[in-house]
């Protein structure tokens, strides 16, 4: 294997604040240590087209603070297709790319290790998420924002909730893991959460108004995970139906959720992750993502890392029941 | 008549960000002056239910920061009738209350005029709802906060416009009044607004489709004030329609909008209504709303408050127009 | 008078949150118009060394959120000399600049009448600082952000002092104008402020004390105005020296009350009068600063702007003292 | 060992943003278990003086998102003492007091831990400090919000420093540990930070200036631990007289680091270990403190937890020097 010289890089899938800190520890760490960077925009799509431009750290001053990504992003079908791949190769043959690294979710690292396997690259993960779902790390890039920015809207809706004594039903983000949900509903002090991992066994709504609703509080927050079927209207028209003397309310809190200033933990998340994979580089390290897990930086490989099986503690269920009474 | 002694308030329709900053200034500047003060729950149905209670200052401690309203707030149908008219006099008169003070909107204040006229009661209100839409006072109690609420929120889906290069439609609440529609649009620097005043002459999206989607932009935000028919998803799908090509999405903020911690203006707006109304009171003022014009605290007739037409500056349609090319 | 074709645009003295708003809507509203823009860098500065730069609507693009100003500033002592305000009109001869916007507080707007009547030159004054102490405007640019700022710092102060109860001497900016001081301590429900407008005939600090140590409250927070002499460190070491018992402690706010995300009035203010700027030179106005009053844009005479007696209310004073009781 | 019935919670030293949301968890889980729970106020000093109060449900109603503490909090010389501490126990046998939940830091824990051992009590920790310095604990209740609120003004700051380029040693809270300091240095994108752990064996200001001054950046921003003797105004007097030409300033951002509202990570955390601190007790648990390790509840030995050594990951100052270039 030759030596390392030039670093591409790129954001793929949804857009989540601390994707522009992690260009930046990329962009700057690797210019330090004597590696040419390219940004490449729009996701894979921007390795199809050759939308690729080398970066100077000047490139990436004065992003650190700010949401979204600077070399945007997108969701590549044409990338999914085998004349796609092919395609992208070639133009990272002749931009002479010799290591990728992808900054990105569950979807966008598969991407990056089926096409690391196929075209035997060094492909490096960032965890570039916020639903928090990738395997190995103990948060992802944007995971901690999203919180924040969620349980900010609950603590707004809240004022509202008990100033009319309502019943609102909060949809968040997180269609496959509850992590936003359950989580934001304990920091806001919400008196429940419905979300995909407790929802095979037991009607989580019938449980709750068994608990809550005959309860003395005279308004109450439910923080519901997005869902096709299941949403927060979903839960809301059972609601109305049984209880028709309640004020119920839904309130869907939507694209918002993924912007915003990063949080300081993002920031540093960001930063450590994007200085360990030119670290990983150097120490000829492939196809792997890079995480933090107990305060250290750690490398996991991608076939790990996006095993759909992320431990979800199901003590929180029993900590919000609690703490809601 | 004879002299106030004992002084009612309550808090009426929509929740509004610095209602409590106008509860504990009434509060304190009434028992200040040797008033006795009573705060009335969940606005005038608790003139009906006699729930009621008698304040202190101490009961209004620690609350200038907090959105809502600590009196609950309602939109009471019984009040409207002339039986729950009469059943609100007879706990007026019971409580031994001589002057109410309410603070509301558009709807609140009608009712407080219609009742001080009917019961020859003195009724001071104060402007508090978010819409900005009550006629003498260059701002209401809660605008100012949702503004930034509003803007804040834009501001972060812009991060995520950018991104992925997409137009969003963000739908913002009033109805009939389209100032935080307009003025948020020019505060987040969003490409366009939909607002109710500009409506019935021209096609505001066809106006924006052929000014601004031929732009070079690729992303964009186009602002619309929430209608029965015409809120954001309608024009969402009329551009999808005309446009297939782009990336359309839609956000309607919904309740969040009404709560968190109101601003400084905010607070400092209820502080010096609500010191007005008990010195209106001590002067013989009877039936008027308490506002700030031009830096001043003035006096406006209730019938003049309530009028629907406060004008809206029309060259802010313009100067959106021009500041977002 | 030779019509205007190419409009210099400059920031001068302290940055103020919005000044990049208005930077922006002076640029768009200039090119819109068909004027050739100018920026000038650190201030007047730039005028003397020539670091000029003609904008293009790009080079606004995604500021109207950032504070600080893109333009840099400074306080220039070299424009003061009458070599240095020659070398600077050699400048503005040199790049053909017909008509100057200078955005900045009173020294600034100062500078920019005496230097037009000089050279008998356009200059169109805004209103930048965030001491709010220009005449003719309800309000500065900067001024509402700065207000807010200052209130969140009282309120997170406030929980320690409440924690641990305490008294704290928060030091805010404002020299020579109390409406920082006066008005942060209303929002933040402050015990007292002491502001130089009532500085001459009473002994502030022997009033509060009379009136507001001696209650139950055990924790306090006295809102003080920066001045060499009398800052907040000289009333902490007073109030120790006759309270011994009691546990104070001492706050300077400092720098950070200048900067950070402008508030949505801040950006529509700073929108407003950069739009109504260009509208002025069109209507051939000169040396004179654009205001809003009672909600209008109105032009103020530059030599009446800077007079140093805007009104301040002294009810304000009043309020606080009847609302922290 | 009799079974516990009564447990007694206080909050001791430093308040931290999180020991409400703390009281409320070890309240709400603790009376769930069946324990009666009793609120001690003003730290130990409430044990000396039995100025305690059951607490029900709703004591600790809406405090979640609050900074400071209901509980009040203080450090206590009287405590210290043998006569204090006899006193203090009295008190405990009188209250019917059987096991005592501390919030507070390293000194709490070690007043807790000395209390415990010589009164055979069973005395749990909780970590409630912003300094992040006790061992054993990812991090404690109140660290990551402090660490977001420093990174907030930072970002003011910035916005200051960038508009008059100018030098900036802004100084924060962390005498004995550098947590705070570098992290929030690296999350706000400053160019150095000087820390206790780094100062033994290098002068850290005369390594950044040989590394950044000689940079082409024109403002720059350094973080400095708060220190008795070496403090920001230090490094700032040591600046301007080896570089006259710098404008140099200092920024003290003093007590409001301690208040606001809790960020989710604090808040959540906090939860998580208020109870787990119940779950020690009904597993008969003694003289331990709960934290999140790995993202998992751990016991640690009070006499661990309080080791000064917790690791300090001295990569952070490699990645901070790497990123600022």
């Amino acid at each position: 294997m030759a030596k390392v010289k030039t670093i591409g890089i790129l954001t793929s899938g949804g857009d989540a604040p601390g994707m522009n800190a992690a260009v930046r520890a990329v962009t700057r760490t690797g210019i330090y240590n004597g590696f040419s960077i390219k940004g490449i925009y729009r996701g894979y799509d921007g390795l199809l087209t050759g939308d690729i431009k080398t970066f100077t750290t000047e490139n990436v001053s004065g992003i650190i603070d700010e949401g979204g990504t600077i070399l945007k992003t997108a969701r590549s079908k044409a990338f999914m297709t085998k004349e796609g791949k092919e395609k992208a190769y070639e133009n990272i043959v002749k931009e002479g790319i010799d290591a990728l690294v992808v900054i990105g979710g569950n979807g966008s690292l598969t991407g990056a290790m089926n096409f690391a396997q196929e075209y035997d690259l060094c492909c490096i993960g960032l965890p570039g998420t916020i639903d928090n779902d990738l395997y190995g790390t103990d948060s992802t890039i944007g995971y901690d924002t999203t919180l924040n920015t969620i349980m900010e809207c609950v603590d707004r809706i809240r004022d509202t909730a008990q100033s009319h004594e309502r019943i609102f039903f909060v949809e968040v983000m997180g269609r496959d893991a509850g992590f936003l949900a359950q989580n934001s509903a304990i920091a806001s002090g919400a008196e429940a959460a419905i979300i995909p991992e407790d929802s095979t066994d037991v009607d989580q709504l019938a449980r709750f108004m068994e608990r809550g609703i005959r309860k003395s509080k005279k308004s109450c927050i439910v923080v519901v995970s997005e869902s096709p079927q299941c949403g927060a209207m979903y839960y809301a028209e059972r609601v109305k139906k049984e209880f028709p003397n309640f004020d119920v309310r839904v309130s869907i809190l939507g694209h918002l959720q993924r912007g915003g200033r990063p949080s300081a933990r993002d920031r540093i998340l960001a930063s450590r992750t994007g200085y360990g994979a030119i670290e990983a580089i150097m120490q000829g390290q492939r196809n792997i993502m890079v995480g933090v897990r107990n305060n250290e930086v750690v490398y996991v490989p991608l076939s790990e890392a996006i095993r759909s099986d992320k431990p979800f503690d199901k003590k929180l269920i029993k900590i919000l029941d609690v703490l809601s009474t």
